[in-house]
């Protein structure tokens, strides 16, 4: 089978169609439309097998991945997702591989109303990189830079929960249908919740690395410190039941690929985020307090602090 | 070294910065912005060690290679290249390496008005996946789609000189000078002949896996057929030299990285075009023209139908 004989199989599913895709897959390269009073938002991702998912991971959830940790990306910006290309490396043509990435792929691409635009298909080592481009209202951004003294910290959802789900992987003896295995397998990007963000956080990461790691990119970028008091971390009942309390907390704070948003909120607009929040299909919780003294500090109910055994992930 | 300081080492470079980049490197996304009646045109490639280039050629040729391979993409579609991404996976941090790489890539990045603005770096076996973003006037991107019978169908450069650079490589026995592994090595994308062929050439692609295989994909996708006067191929000298007359023409036809343009213009506009070619930095030959009979017809200078041996990469 060549190469476009695999594209035509498994790349030109029925998905999201967007009326500002001038000229999508096909040519030498995609033609976009850009509303007019929108800025364009743009990132990339890879996965290596082995690296940043188990290889024997099923391919649905690494093609459902290889998406949301960009979708996550655009997330954190405030930015609507839009269009993607995908360039994959593969080591053979394995239809069932394929079938199985593609439908994990284009099912999280067309909840997400992402249009494939484009890509390469080349053979080598499984290696899936994936370019997101997205929009947002001119000027509108949200970035790490903005954090001030006395706002607050937030996280959505529960972290944590995914990196117990790899451990369980690499464990060798994970429940597919475990809720931490599936967080790490099928982690949902915040895009609803980071768009609604606009305007109103004053800062905001996706958490990749780990929310100790993420959170110190906004501080030491935003020129801040901060304090997280641990116990306010949205622990789940299912990671505490499976590593207990110190443990879970290690987790929620040192571990990486929860791919939830931190994000910061000046005090005086809390009851307005707090309104909103309701709104989200995930939960918001407040963690901790921005300060003016550089460094994250951790401190527990009695304002004691808490050392953290690890500190998110290195690539080299 | 964590990928925080390989990316301060070796991509923060002094590049090409541009006013439209309103967030560049550093945050979960770049932002960009998009001048009015402008239209965005993207395109990603991957290059796999000893798939796409032999696994010991000079680093400095692979950075320059990696980009050029998007910049001849944009140029088919006659764009000017503005925002590039760069996802490099990496087996180890070596030093010298990504020094060689990042000159390459940024040398050529120069030249061309290309600001990096985002990336992704990890650890595996050595994938570089470009992405790169151009903008053209809305409305006219050239695409695959434009031939009509009776045009004229043009090539740039010295068709199969790569190729035959690529088997000097490949046979240990090259000498980096030579002008035939200069051609592999340091493709020149044709990005101001592309940018100036807008309004005028009715297709275009860029020739990566071969002449014959890339002007199939015009045909197929205008729904014409050519023929090509295998005796107009501009065959350079020194790849006559190298191979002689026969094997010459089969490495023009057949062989891919050349990264050269082949273009349709209508018989009408001839003139025009041979005026215009005046100006480019490289040869433009015609070699043929566009027929309606479906399919390429390869002629010699009787008008006889010449058979080829081999008919473009095919990557599985």
């Amino acid at each position: 089978m060549d190469e476009f004989e695999l594209i035509r199989r498994y790349f030109s599913l029925a998905h999201a169609t967007r009326s500002d895709v001038t000229l999508g897959i096909g040519d030498d390269a995609a033609v976009l439309d850009l509303a007019p009073g929108r800025e364009l938002v743009v990132t990339v991702d890879s996965l290596v097998a082995g690296v940043h998912f188990p290889s024997d991971l099923e391919s649905q959830a690494v093609g459902h991945r290889a998406l949301a940790v960009n979708l996550s990306d655009l997330a954190a910006m405030g930015a609507e997702p839009a269009w993607a290309l995908l360039a994959l490396t593969l080591p053979a043509a394995d239809d069932t591989w394929l079938a199985g990435f593609s439908r994990g792929f284009f099912s999280l691409a067309e909840r997400h109303g992402v249009a494939l635009v484009g890509g390469n298909l080349a053979h080598g080592p499984l290696n899936i990189t994936v370019t997101l481009q997205g929009t947002l209202p001119k000027g509108e951004a949200i970035t790490r830079r903005g954090a001030k003294t006395g706002d607050l910290v937030y996280v959505t959802g529960h972290p944590g929960d995914a990196a117990a789900g790899l451990q369980l992987l690499q464990a060798g003896n994970a429940d597919s249908g475990n809720p931490c295995v599936q967080r790490f397998a099928y982690p949902e990007p915040r895009v609803a919740a980071g768009a609604a963000l606009r305007g109103l956080a004053s800062a905001a990461i996706d958490i990749s690395d780990g929310l100790v790691a993420d959170l110190g990119h906004v501080l030491a970028m935003s020129g801040v410190g901060a304090r997280i008091e641990v116990e306010r971390l949205p622990l789940s009942r299912r990671l505490l039941e499976l590593h207990g309390l110190l443990q879970a907390r290690e987790l929620a704070l040192g571990g990486g690929d929860d791919y939830e948003l931190c994000f910061t909120v000046p005090a005086a607009r809390v009851a307005e985020l707090e309104t909103l929040a309701r709104t989200f299909d995930c939960l918001v919780t407040a963690i901790g307090r921005i300060e003016s003294h550089p460094g994250l500090r951790l401190l527990d109910g009695q304002g004691r602090e808490v050392k953290l055994a690890g500190h998110g992930y290195r690539h080299f």
